[in-house]
């Protein structure tokens, strides 16, 4: 059984190369695999089209979200990550030992994601297995495509009595729970939502627990997400304790497995890079969140150019925006800050050639995020899924104005600074429509 | 004949300090103007109560708008200053000899603006006397508060043939002229719209032009906006061309008068700070577009130090964003890069103590911008105006998340960094409904 849909809109299958299509008949088969993709084709008896003014783009991948912070969100940032973590964050993350405070939070975030176009979202939960488990349900009942890992912590050093592994048992333990559940959930078939193991990063974590889940992932071959380097805090605190960098006592661990997904990296050397590159894990580039908790700019550029799987996290709640298009605008805007520099008294800051522009910022948030995970998704072909937004640009509540004789990647370049929730009038998630 | 309104909420009247109020009872005469306000007191019949759940803010002041630039939000930002005004700007801004055009975007410029919460916008138009007279009658139309200035920009050297003012004589009767349409606007008694004099930038103008201009200045009283070492390049073209920064020469042509707005000053000195202070003119401070035109970041914590008349612009087009929201926002992110500084493997990167955080963000859109224009607007107490927004945190489109447990500035937090359009239930200017 297939479907046909006819939609006008963008997508870049490249980074740097943006691609319009006009009236492309998209054939869907029942698991949401796009057959074909042909522009100005005949269009079927029952096909659906996209009203005119609408314009396709592929769904957002939000690489990197703490499912539990969405209520402090915009909150609690301005202090140092150590306090923002003991003081803000771990006492909110203890809630989830309670369901329904889990299921509240959980169903509005997945739901409020969902309707900003975030079609695929990696997502930390947090050391409690029921809750993590939940988090899977939802984004199965809601039908979001998501990476879900329970939190691993516990270290006794970092980490309070009140929420933490009481072991390294407990960690691979509930880890392996949450795997299991996810695998073998009956709403599951198709693999829409997939486990990930998720040591919450070193300064968290003891080595056993490190290297024990190291060797999960390679005993089941699930994904792993982590962050790397995030701050000069985080980075000294590895560079101290294991006398090599985040990256390499990661890779030393097991940690940095295909498509591993590590956040930040603003302090990564180009030697981290190059390892990171080597074993095919992915950076989550979070741009907003760098600005309050990094203390530097993310080296996109030089990223890029060294070849690495990169795409975009809000980092919910380290930056104040729950959505994928502000971590997109603040992609660009961050790179050009790094760029320029900061202090005009200076005559040697800045540095040149860092910018990156709106088609790199939208091909990070689209095609980069899926190439990264290794998934099917990001962009519009045969064999992808068809995972996508509309956008109504003329939603009353919006806020794109298009004017007469803009055309062509003008209109990305305006909806993707300028959009608003109220301009998303529809997303799919594997051919199924999901806006809430 | 009063009006009585009845509504919670926060407001800045000074720096740092969050006030909430809790059912304040507003009494307002008819021209808008706070009688009293008072908290808890007794409910008169035909009083208007605002939903429990909603939240009364000032209503933001935005310092600095190109108003002709709005079809270009969001796009060309790829381009330096001079070569974006040369190939995109000028061009746009040249359209509007058409008042047909200039008509579609003024109206929808204007109620996009009052629709986010601006309810005090100081507008440049273009040096077209109609058109500029035409946006000064759309503001009285839709009740927005302004300050709108025909630009005046005449050198040859830096202007093209199809957009500049012919001579000197040609800027100072074209503004005049403005002045007089907006002084003596039948719809105007009250002075909502106020004329402001708007030499664009010195690179634009000849000397003669912009002493003309001081001298106009001098003579009618009116107010004075313009840029200020917004990027290298234009702060070395004063220097090689007067041999005196930027500000000092602007003082010297007389155009550095009480509450003269100065848009990015990203390059001020220590000496030019001190000499804005001492003249009582302010700077329009500009985060988003200086992240693509400025090459620095504004120090914004030196400035508030130095005690400098600040406020917030969002630069359309220099800014991707059309609203005063994001400028907040990206007031506190830049400020936050600005400490921690941009390269992590600089160790002597950044700049202590350079933050400021959400307090301080939406002190600057509100009752900051308000003292630096020297108008009764900004915060609420006897004898201000009626300026107000009102908050609706849970409309179904929009984006604010308050969660039970969440209280006092908390609120105002989350309401800053996530309201989206679809929150702003219902805007107020001089007492009048005005959202569109």
């Amino acid at each position: 059984m297939t479907r046909t849909l006819v939609a006008s809109g963008f997508h870049a299958p490249v980074r740097g190369a943006i691609q319009e299509f006009r009236d492309a008949v998209f054939v869907l088969d029942d698991t949401g695999t796009i057959l074909s993709m042909t522009e100005g084709a005949p269009v079927p008896d029952g096909a659906t089209r996209l009203p005119h003014s609408h314009i396709l783009l592929p769904g957002f991948v939000d690489l990197h979200i703490h499912a539990p912070q969405y209520p402090q969100l915009g909150t609690a940032l301005d202090v140092p990550l150590q306090d923002w973590l003991q003081i803000h964050t771990f006492p909110l993350e203890a809630r989830y030992a309670d369901l329904t405070f889990a299921r509240a939070v959980y169903e509005t975030l997945v739901s409020d994601l969902l309707a900003m176009g975030t079609t695929t979202a990696v997502y930390y939960a947090t050391v409690h297995v029921p809750a993590t488990q939940l988090l899977a349900d939802i984004c199965l009942t809601q039908g979001q495509r998501a990476f879900v890992g329970k939190v691993a912590m516990d270290d006794p050093a970092a980490c309070p009595p009140t929420y933490r592994d009481a072991s390294t048992d407990e960690a691979v333990t509930g880890t392996r729970a949450v795997i299991d559940h996810i695998r073998h959930h009956p709403g599951n078939a198709a693999g829409l939502v997939q486990p990930i193991i998720t040591p919450r990063f070193i300064p968290a974590c003891t080595d056993e627990t490190l290297a024990a889940l190291g060797a999960l992932a390679a005993e089941t071959g699930v994904r792993v997400q982590t962050h790397v380097s995030e701050s000069d805090w985080e980075h000294a605190h590895v560079q101290t304790r294991h006398g090599i960098s985040d990256a390499a006592s990661l890779d030393r661990f097991g940690l940095m497995t295909p498509h591993a997904v590590l956040a930040h990296g603003t302090h990564l050397s180009p030697a981290d890079m190059d390892l990171i590159h080597t074993r095919g894990a992915c950076v989550a580039h979070c741009p907003l969140s760098n600005a309050y908790f990094a203390g530097a700019i993310f080296p996109l550029r030089a990223a890029l150019e060294r070849g690495l799987h990169l795409g975009l996290g809000s980092d919910i709640s380290g930056g104040p925006s729950g959505n994928l298009w502000d971590a997109a605008r603040m992609a660009v805007a961050a790179s050009r800050i790094r760029e320029g520099g900061t202090d005009a008294a200076d005559p040697t800051r800045g540095d040149p050639g860092a910018r990156v522009d709106f088609r790199t910022a939208f091909y990070l948030a689209t095609a980069g995020g899926g190439a990264a995970l290794g998934l099917p998704i990001g962009h519009f072909a045969p064999g992808m899924q068809f995972d996508a937004i509309a956008i109504d640009p003329t939603a009353p509540l919006g806020t794109i104005r298009l004017w007469p004789g803009q055309t062509g990647e003008v209109v990305l370049e305006k909806v993707l600074h300028t959009a608003a929730r109220a301009n998303i009038a529809a997303v799919w998630v594997a051919g199924r429509p999901v806006k809430p």
